[in-house]
C-alpha cells in the first residue's frame, strides 16, 4: 500500500454518490478539472488518487474509501492535514472517518515518546490506572494555587495539571507559578516519598509556548499540557520532536471540529503529533460523546498501530469520585482518571477526598483485575 | 465595555435554556462548579462573567450574549480562542455567533498590515476588483510552474498563488520553485511594465514555516500564503507581528469547524490574528455557503472594527470567467476575483484567456461604479 487509504462519509443519494466522490477525490489532490491534471503524465500516474470503495452507511449517506497520493501528503504535517480533511473539511455534506498510511509515512512520526510506558514510569504506577486533577479556578493567586497543589500531591494524585484557563496572566504569571507548584509537589514527595507529576498548562504562539516550555523544563516539571487544535497540530509535531523532554499531555478545547470523527482527531491526530496522553470529554459528564465514541477514541489511542506507542487515554469533564469503580471497568488500567472540580468542590476535606479518589482507583483497579 | 461580548447559538428549548446558558457560562470561564469558583474574593467579582441575553432564535433554539472576563482571555491569542470557544466548541449544541471586546484587547491585535490599501498599493490597482489565479496541479515540475506563472502575468493577473498542495516537495523544491516562480514574474514585468505578486504557499511546522517564510522574503516575493486553520490561528499572529514584511493571503483549508459562524472565523478572527487577504469558499461553485453567508463574511471582513484595517475578501473555489460581472456587483470593487482551475482548462489558449478574465474585471468595475 504506498497510499494514503482515507475514509469519508458522503452525505448523499446512491445516484449521486460517484459524482461525489469524484468530486472530493479531485478536492483532495490536483484540485483541478481532471482533463486539466491528466494532461502531464506525472500528475496522471502520481498525483491523481483513486475511489477504492463506496459503501452505503446504514445510517444514511455512503462511506467512500480513497486512496490518495502518499507524494502530496509526505512532505510535513500540514500538508498531510492537507490531502486527509483540507477542502474537504469545508463541505458540508462530508465527513473524516478514517485514515491510514504506509510505514514510510508514518516513519515520519515519532508519536508519544512516552506514551503510556513512560507515563507509568514516571508516576510509578505500574499497573493501576492513573489518577488526575486539576489546578483551578483560574484568579486564585499563585499561593492557593500551589496549597491546592500540594494538598492533592499529598492526598496521593498521580498527576496535577493546570487548568487551561491558566496562563501567564499578571495576576498569576507563568514562571512564577510553576516555580511554586512543583516546589509544593517536591514538599509533598518529601512526606509522602511519591512524586506527582505536576503538568503546567503552555499557552500562546509557538514562540511564547517555546519558551514557557523551557522555563518549566529548567524548573523540572515532569510533563508540560498543550491544546493542539488552539496551538496548531503541526506545531505540536514541532514541540514533541524539537522542544521537548518531557511528555505531553493533550487538551481538546478548540476541537470541535463536527466533521472529524473524533476517534480519528484524538485517537489517531493527536497521537500521530506526539500527545503522550490525550485528555477528552468523557460520556456523561458535561459533554456529548456516547459511551461507544467513548471506548473508540480510547481504543484507537492504545492499539497496535504502525509501531507507534500507545497514548494514554484520559477521560474527563464532569466526573465524579462516585464514578470511579464505573470507569475502571469501562476503560480498564491504561488510563488515567481526570477529576477537577468536583474534587475541588471538598473545601476542607479536599485531602480525604483526594485520597477517597486515589483509594477508589486502587480498589476499582483490583476488582477489575479480578474479573478481567 | 470592559468585557468580552461572546454569542453563542444554544440548540435547546425555552425551559432548559436558562440552565444550558449557566453551564455554559461556567465551561467559559471558570471551569469548576460556582460554589468552588466563589470561595474566592477576586475569582467571584473578576472572573465569572454573566449572561447578558437570551434571545429565542426564529430558526429555532436561542441566541445567548455574554460577557467574559477579559483578564482571561488577554494574556495571549490561543488563550482568546479559549475563551471564545475552546471547551464550548466540544458541545454539540453550542455555536459561536459572534464577538466583540474592548479596545484594550483588540488594541493588542494589529490585525492586517496591509489589508485592502497596502495590496492595492502592492499590485499597483486603486479602485477596480483584483485578479487571482493559482499554479497548479500538484506535480507539474518547476518549469512549467513557472512558465505558467509567466503567462498569467503577462495576462495581467494581479496575484498569483501556489496552489496550498504545493510544499516544500522532493520534486518540486520550496526554494526553486519560488525562485522560478518569481523570476517568471519579473520576467513578465519587463515585457508587459506591471509586476503581479507571486504568492508561495508556506506549508509546516512553525520552524519550516519560518525558514520558507526567510527564503522566500530574500528571493522577493510580493506576499505568502498560509492556511491559519492548520499552522494555528496563534501561528498566524506570531508570523504577521515577527516574522513577515510582506502581506499575508488565508487559505481555509482544514476550516471545517461547523460550529464556528463562517463570517465570525474568516470575517474577524483571521483578520485580527492579520490576514491581509482572506480566500473563501464563495456560493455557486464547489462549496456550500449561501449568497448571504458569503455577503456577510465579505461585509465583515471590510466594516470598521476598532481601527483594525480591513482585510480584502478573496471569493473562490469553483469560480469561473462567466460569473466575473455576477460577482463584481455582488462583492464590489474591493474584492479580489481568485479564478484557478477553470482558467487554466485554457491551455494553449491561456494567455488569451487570461487577458480576458483581467478584460472582464475591468469592465465589470467600470459598470459597477457606473451603477453604484
Amino acid at each position: 500500500m504506498n497510499a494514503l487509504q482515507v475514509t469519508y462519509h458522503i452525505d448523499t443519494v446512491e445516484q449521486d454518490v460517484v459524482p461525489h466522490a469524484e468530486s472530493v477525490l479531485l478536492e483532495q489532490t490536483v484540485e483541478t478539472p481532471a482533463d486539466v491534471a491528466e494532461r502531464d503524465d506525472f500528475v496522471r500516474e502520481h498525483m491523481m488518487g483513486s475511489i477504492r470503495d463506496i459503501t452505503p452507511d446504514p445510517a444514511g449517506g455512503f462511506r467512500v474509501t480513497f486512496s490518495l497520493p502518499l507524494h502530496i501528503a509526505s512532505t510535513d504535517p500540514a500538508q498531510l492535514l492537507n490531502v486527509l480533511f483540507g477542502n474537504a473539511s469545508l463541505h458540508e455534506h462530508v465527513r473524516l472517518l478514517d485514515f491510514d498510511a504506509p510505514a514510510n509515512l508514518l516513519g515520519q512520526y515519532p508519536g508519544p515518546r512516552f506514551g503510556i510506558g513512560g507515563l507509568r514510569e514516571r508516576t510509578g504506577v505500574p499497573e493501576r490506572p492513573l489518577t488526575c486533577s486539576a489546578l483551578k479556578p483560574v484568579g486564585l493567586p499563585i499561593h492557593d494555587l500551589a496549597a491546592l497543589c500540594r494538598t492533592l500531591a499529598e492526598g496521593g494524585i498521580d498527576v496535577i495539571k493546570d487548568d487551561h484557563y491558566l496562563a501567564d496572566h499578571s495576576f498569576c504569571p507563568f514562571q512564577e507559578r510553576v516555580q511554586a507548584c512543583q516546589a509544593a509537589v517536591d514538599e509533598a514527595a518529601g512526606k509522602t516519598g511519591r512524586r506527582a507529576l505536576y503538568v503546567p498548562s503552555l499557552s500562546g504562539t509557538p514562540e511564547m509556548i517555546r519558551r514557557q516550555a523551557e522555563q518549566a523544563q529548567r524548573l523540572g516539571v515532569g510533563a508540560v499540557m498543550v491544546a493542539p487544535m488552539l496551538t496548531g497540530l503541526p506545531f505540536l509535531h514541532e514541540l514533541t520532536t524539537r522542544h521537548l523532554d518531557v511528555p505531553v499531555l493533550a487538551h481538546p478545547s478548540f476541537a470541535g471540529h463536527g466533521r472529524i470523527l473524533p476517534e480519528v482527531l484524538f485517537g489517531k491526530l493527536f497521537r500521530l503529533f506526539g500527545a503522550d496522553a490525550v485528555i477528552f470529554a468523557n460520556f456523561g459528564g458535561r459533554f456529548s460523546y456516547t459511551r461507544e465514541t467513548c471506548a473508540r477514541m480510547a481504543g484507537w489511542m492504545r492499539r497496535d498501530w504502525s509501531g507507534l506507542p500507545p497514548a494514554l487515554p484520559v477521560p474527563a469533564g464532569g466526573m465524579s469520585l462516585a464514578r470511579v469503580p464505573e470507569l475502571v471497568q469501562f476503560f480498564g488500567p491504561d488510563t488515567m482518571l481526570l477529576i477537577g472540580g468536583s474534587l475541588l468542590r471538598a473545601g476542607h476535606d479536599l485531602l480525604a477526598q483526594t485520597e477517597a479518589f486515589v483509594a477508589s482507583v486502587v480498589r476499582a483497579a483490583l476488582t477489575h483485575n479480578g474479573t478481567a
